[in-house]
């Protein structure tokens, strides 16, 4: 039977917008079971057999296995939860209404991760429908904590490692088409360490005109912060640079012969003249790849009302993450920001790990890798563009690769693209985005069904 | 008639009950001319001639005069609305509920300042009960936006200069009784700017790994913070001392001499240990009259909520508050500020004005200044304790001096204490402060009738 790939993309933008319904926001626990349930009935209803694997403490992760004709078990990774949608003023439609608009559909959650899930999920539909059973067996995990560090996972796959063991997983992917027309293929993602600074000086809140004699906490935490940093913008933590290891030639390689073209389309979603350093090509691509970062991503302290509020604080916080690189550790990082807190005199800033993950990565070199980007260039009629190391997180990998023993790629099986959204207002997916998504997935599936 | 001191404290507490019930919160606009209009019907019960005195963007100033017995004519000050109850959480009983517990009266606005307003009132009352007519005439002007620093009290002085003559003001007041038994009178107040510092680098939010590659508002504004002051904890503007002129011998003295005792009670309620430097005593007496501040009222960036979110935040604010010291002004103290951001290279960090005031303050050998004070003392039986400069800000002094000529002094007809949480969750007013108040404001007003 020939792919009928139009036919596959309405349905995958059906569950889609079904899925998008739902504020499966994690960061505030909402309608997590709810969403995992919805979840499970449509994995369930394609013959999937399903169950809900539960640990203390988090929302349940849907996990579904289906036989298929051949040897080859494929592992899927999905995630079901979203981000908080504040500043909820900044969105034109309702974030919980999917709405299209201009040829792109709008929804916390769409870009990130809903939509992908969307198109494996019609992909099977399909092929069901074409030889009424699959072409490799499949396994799934949609998890409900990927937004918040994914911080029971690892306890998951290692309660349930003989449920998830496969011969490969296809994580969340990367643009199905880049704009030069190319398929992306990402091997790895940077490792994270969150941490909360709080300062807390005083019992209550006090009039500002008290700051004559009395400490600051806000003050505190600028100056510790301050202390973080060189003017240049790295990170002034002492030995934070000493476990980075140099890029090999063929990770460098990558990275030079990846597509470039996004950079416009994201300095202008950013609204900025120029990426920092005024790097650009190459050069702005191995600094994204290949080094760490040191970043605030909240501040509170006093007043945030409209007017004036005279007021001497009693505490200040601050929301950072550390994004890492190989050989870079959480750990590790974390002991040096204590250390280097307490050599600069800041005992009076209390810092807490509110989550951590590792860097994880697949070698260019594994015959999983080989056969994603046989497949992509194949479908795309262009040669992929590799990711050796992406800069945001996924804390999935090291529990698979650790525990389950599973390598995994982000294919490009995934309808995003730079200027997505993910994490802000009016997070979206563009329709023309999905296509290709559906065509690379079908062919990999059927790919995988012949040995190599 | 004999002074019935119980009967009056009875009843400035049923008039603070009925004042503390109204949420009149400035910098939220709640129920300020439902404020307005129960002051107004208070005054006008009791024998004064009322007026709303209005101004464009502003809530009404509730104004009243009543002829009294003889030629001196006395002005009365004070404000209605009330500061932010927030944090909420931090309150034992709900801030417009007046409560009272262990010989205390909890609520937004109790002490800051409608107990003066009460007591004021309630000795009116008293003097017409037992006279027919006041002893002197009094003319009052309560404003309904000091907590927000009162941008158009300057206006509403001008517009109505006639209405607001008078031989001498009481402000709002210091405490009735210290603890070591003397009445508190201060000659005047800091000047205050208050400014908001604001940084926006990216048209949205941003993925927290993106860091890598574009600018950070947060980073900026803590960079920028962190250049206006040094390690020692004094403003590093250039210039910003150099208006500071030294106190004269005269408030000098009158701060060695000052009630030093409350420190161990405002250490307590904020929680520290020590003040700034170890400061104690004069020392610590004479940095908190005579020393400028550089105050963080509120930091903002990025993520405040539960929870992990990976953010590169597109803007941050910090509200600041400077209190100044003769002989700096705003104006010059705001040029100093633009030009050492600019200086320092913080081009992309703007400042704006949202508020400033002058220093005010009267002489030490001003009439009405002698008159208070030997009043206070007869009450007492206690030399009173002088403040030429109190560390808050009352804006108002600078109009009513400049525009009407009325100079006036801080008296302790309020009945206030260092410990009353002005400004922070559980305000109060102690009872037993409210005897002292009732017998100075009465005293006071019967004093004035006589030629000195």
């Amino acid at each position: 039977m020939a792919l009928d790939a139009g036919r596959i993309e309405r349905d995958a933008l059906e569950i889609l917008d079904q899925l998008c319904r739902l504020p499966s926001v994690s960061a505030e626990g909402r309608e997590l079971p709810e969403t995992a349930n919805e979840v499970e009935k449509l994995l369930a209803a394609a013959g999937f057999e399903t169950r809900q694997l539960e640990v203390d403490g988090g929302p349940p992760a849907v996990w579904a296995e289906q036989r298929g004709g051949s040897e080859f078990t494929l592992l899927l990774y999905n995630h079901y939860d979203v981000q908080p949608v504040d500043p909820l003023e900044l969105w034109d439609s309702p974030p919980f209404e999917p709405t299209v608009r201009d040829g792109k559909l709008y929804a916390r959650g769409s870009a990130d991760n809903k939509a992908e899930l969307a198109v494996r999920l019609a992909v099977v539909r399909a092929l069901l429908d074409e030889d009424g059973r699959l072409p490799i067996t499949i396994r799934w995990i949609v998890e409900g904590e990927e937004e918040v560090g994914s911080p029971h996972f690892e306890q998951i796959v290692r309660a349930n490692v003989d449920l998830l063991r496969a011969d490969a997983c296809l994580w969340e992917g990367g643009s199905a088409l880049l704009p030069d027309g190319r398929p992306e293929v990402g091997l790895g993602f940077k490792g994270a360490l969150f941490v909360k600074l709080a300062v807390r000086l005083l019992a209550t809140d006090a009039h500002s005109s008290i700051a004559v004699v009395a400490p600051s906490a806000a003050w505190r935490l600028v100056e510790a912060l301050a202390s973080l940093r060189t003017a240049d913008g790295r990170a002034r933590i002492g030995g934070f640079y000493d476990a980075v290891r140099e890029p090999t030639e063929a990770e460098r390689r990558a990275v030079a012969e990846q597509s470039g073209s996004d950079e416009e389309e994201l300095r202008e979603v950013l609204g900025i003249d120029s990426f920092l350093d005024g790097l650009t090509g190459t050069a702005l691509r191995e600094r994204a790849s290949f080094a760490p970062t040191c970043n605030i991503a909240g501040l509170t302290s006093g007043y945030a009302g409209p007017g004036v509020k005279t007021v001497l604080p009693a505490e200040a916080h601050a929301l950072m993450d550390f994004r890492l690189v190989p050989d870079q550790t959480p750990e590790e990082v974390f002991e040096l920001l204590q250390a280097h807190l307490r050599r600069e005199g800041f005992d009076d800033v209390e810092v807490t790990v509110l989550d951590s993950a590792h860097v994880g990565a697949t070698p260019f070199d594994h015959p999983f890798v080989r056969r994603v980007v046989r497949v992509a260039e194949a479908i795309a009629g262009a040669p992929a563009s590799i990711c050796p190391l992406a800069p945001p997180t996924l804390p999935i990998i090291d529990p698979l690769q650790r525990h389950a023993g599973v390598p995994g790629v982000a294919a490009p099986d995934n309808p995003v693209y730079a200027g997505c959204r993910a994490h802000a207002p009016n997070e979206h997916v563009r329709l023309e985005d999905v296509g290709p998504a559906v065509r690379f997935t079908y062919a990999l599936l059927r790919d995988l069904a012949d040995g190599e």
